[in-house]
């Protein structure tokens, strides 16, 4: 990570850990698909590359968006679960996703759950916050 | 632009068009500091490159996000400014600013600016986009 940062303003120091065309998605998948393993997130409609996933997940662990654990049932398999600072992402998602329903040639399904979070607003945010962070609690407990 | 989007989704549909380091900087310099100007944008702490800057611009226009007109006070000058489309992505930096607010080293008057967007709501974010909304239709007006 550069220590040296372009300047100090809080868009722009956000954009230096996850202005990609990647990382989001990671996020998005750990939200919205609830997956946790490594080839989970490689199988999404993009097909992110291993080398990129890989490189991606090592920066959202270095930097504390998620933590890796073993998965107790799967002993080669490693579970990633978002913590607090990855789960206040949700918001920033829900509003690209509101954008882009609008202005993107998405699904109808798509533009569904977009609707359904324009129309949730703060309280449906705080729903799914809430529910992630039940998930990141349980999977602390079992994995010890 | 590319013809064959990795998905549909509308977060990824998003990305594909400002999922980068510098787009969303320059929507926020014409969003917070109303700057117009290329020679202005080139000015921000991040120091963006003239090539960058230039490409990012093209993008933008291309896609309709910011209109092109010439300043009439100085006909050298382009004047930029935000369609609709652009200031419906009022929400999406607001999110990023708060949450790089509460995670990333901000300064001291950016956790304010982000402080009053969190406690301001989407009532702030309306009058932040009726204001933008003024700007552009009088730039038409007077550009005719």
């Amino acid at each position: 990570m550069p220590e040296v940062h372009r300047s100090l303003c809080p868009i722009n120091l956000s954009l230096e850990l996850f202005g990609d065309k990647w990382t989001l998605l990671i996020i998005r998948d750990l939200v919205f698909a609830r997956k946790r393993h490594f080839r989970e997130f490689l199988q999404s409609g993009e097909r992110i590359s291993s080398n990129i996933l890989a490189d991606r997940l090592n920066m959202l662990l270095e930097e504390g968006f998620v933590t890796k654990r073993g998965d107790l049932s799967h002993k080669q398999k490693a579970i990633y679960s978002l913590t607090e600072k990855g789960i206040d992402l949700v918001p920033v998602l829900a509003q690209i996703g509101i954008w882009g329903s609008k202005y993107r040639p998405v699904t109808e399904e798509s533009a569904e759950t977009a609707a359904m979070l324009e129309e949730g607003g703060s309280e449906l945010i705080e729903e799914i916050k809430s529910e992630l962070r039940q998930q990141h609690l349980g999977l602390r407990t079992v994995a010890g």
